[in-house]
């Protein structure tokens, strides 16, 4: 969206429903007031209800359910994420997306679209992306070696459930990669890496949130395990508000994560996690571990205590709780 | 090349010099003698040196120092690695293209060229990569964790060790990615992941080798730390043998890392290795540790032994000796 249509956005939005004269406007832009009723006629088209009053001037009256990137940024809280907001209609995912443009895009880039038409879960999984959620991926090009990644997911982990517990929902970790309400999915993470050894390129991190979806929506194989914001809350939400909060928070574990504090984020994540103290079953390409899971170490690893009393580390794989 | 093309070059590379009639080569490929006769044009072009006597047939002198793919899978013995090459002249990097065509090829793909005009080396410095080298790269795709992509690095380096000892020089590794002869840098080593944090979906490892390169015709800043094999022998060597021995290796290499037998690795790594024993300086993007290399644990991490008896387990880095 053109600057100039974001900053009209902005300025009546922050005028709180009173009008603005076209006027006024203008002269904050330096544009004429024919311009800005140009701008005020595209704006509306993108869904904006905006209300004319001759010589009064203009009054939003409501803003589109859309994550449109202006609104977004309009009061965003961060430095980093988010100040680059790609945004899509529909599209295939938005980590393919993102992947492909990571060379070129600056850290923190985000990419966002409405819906997805082939949203990814983990190993090439199918991952159902509903109009209403919120699917977005960002960019991150972390220093660090390899052998982080992993705790990438645990700081989206943790960032995702403190934005939701802001709603007053009890929102908990599953380790790896979801979070959950009342043991039911309301969202995945799914974090791709492009690395030397030595040092992460960069990393995806995707996350896809059931936000303003009904549970009668959801596939039927996955509705029984499935919840959304909108459910769990009561009436659906904000889903801009949401998004600045989860970029907020995202912003503040990731600076922890590449400033070396990770053992703040971990103890955190345990406070919020819904496996620790489970019975297990994780799966990784390699083995299969069943146990109690007792911990995460400093290297984001989940420790499980095995029946023989083996305390093992995994660092990725699959989890089931045992029932 | 086409097939037919690469069949008669191995037709007369078998028969040890000895004519093979155009006669007799048309009816073991189900051609003419005319279309023979215009396949051995095409071959001359390639650089080949073959004799044409009437009634006696065609005989070859001499093979061009190329590291052409029909050459290299002449006698190849591997079943993964080397069954597709893609041969060019020059390029910006073979890791590049690797990269790009990973999603689309086999795995056991290798890209190779004659000279790279962007060779990188890791981190991304540059890597000089001389007329008469080995640069090539292979696309790996095995199903183990993300944090295996270490141990690839250590698989690679023991193959090119092991092969370059065949041809009587003292290879050895020095941790993580170099092979040194009598000290000086031969080979580097630079591997490339892209992956979900439980399963690698691609490795692109890349191998560049100081094969038949003079001393003389490395740059300045780094020719008293540089050698070559054909320095080392003391005559230029075959680099289509050494190219089928290197793969040979490496797959062999490549078979125990897939099948969990990774210890058996690390004890032959570390039979061959420069590194153990050293007392090094170790740089990672979040710390730099000193002290004694005295082993590499089952994970491919290098054990340092540190003033404080602090045993660190390091997964990558770059690392010196300390003199």
């Amino acid at each position: 969206m053109n600057g100039n249509k974001a900053e009209i956005i902005r300025i009546l939005q922050s005028s709180g429903g009173k009008p603005v004269s076209g006027q006024e406007i203008g002269s904050k832009l330096g544009i004429t007031r024919a311009m800005v009723w140009k701008y005020i006629r595209e704006i509306r088209k993108d869904g904006y209800e905006i209300k004319s009053s001759p010589k009064v001037g203009y009054a939003l009256k409501s803003s589109p359910d859309m994550l449109y990137p202006e609104q977004i940024k309009a009061g965003l809280e961060t430095s980093l994420l988010g100040r680059e907001i790609l945004y899509y209609n529909e599209v295939e995912s938005t980590n393919s997306i993102a992947k492909e443009l990571a060379a070129k895009c600056p850290e923190g880039t985000v990419v966002i679209a409405e819906t997805q038409k082939k949203g990814r879960g983990r190993m090439g999984s199918e991952w159902q992306s509903l109009p209403g959620g919120i699917w977005f991926s960002v960019i991150l090009k972390p220093s660090v070696p390899l052998e982080y990644t992993a705790k990438i997911t645990l700081v989206a982990g943790l960032a995702v459930s403190k934005a939701m517990r802001e709603l007053g929902v009890d929102a908990r970790i599953k380790w790896p990669n979801d979070v959950l309400i009342h043991g039911k999915k309301v969202c995945g993470i799914l974090t791709e890496v492009d690395a030397e050894v030595e040092k992460i390129d960069h990393v995806i991190l995707g996350i896809g949130i059931n936000a303003n979806v009904r549970q009668s929506e959801f596939r039927e194989e996955i509705r029984e395990d499935s919840t959304s914001l909108e459910e769990e809350v009561g009436k659906p939400i904000d889903r801009i508000a949401f998004m600045k909060q989860l970029l907020f928070e995202l912003e503040q574990q990731y600076i922890k994560f590449t400033t070396q504090k990770f053992s703040d984020i971990v103890s955190e994540w345990i406070s919020l996690s819904d496996t620790i103290g489970k019975e297990v079953t994780v799966t990784t390409p390699v083995k299969i571990i069943e146990g109690k899971a007792v911990g995460v170490t400093d290297k984001g690893a989940l420790l499980v205590k095995t029946k023989n009393n083996v305390r093992e580390e995994i660092i990725a794989g699959r989890c089931r709780y045992s029932k």
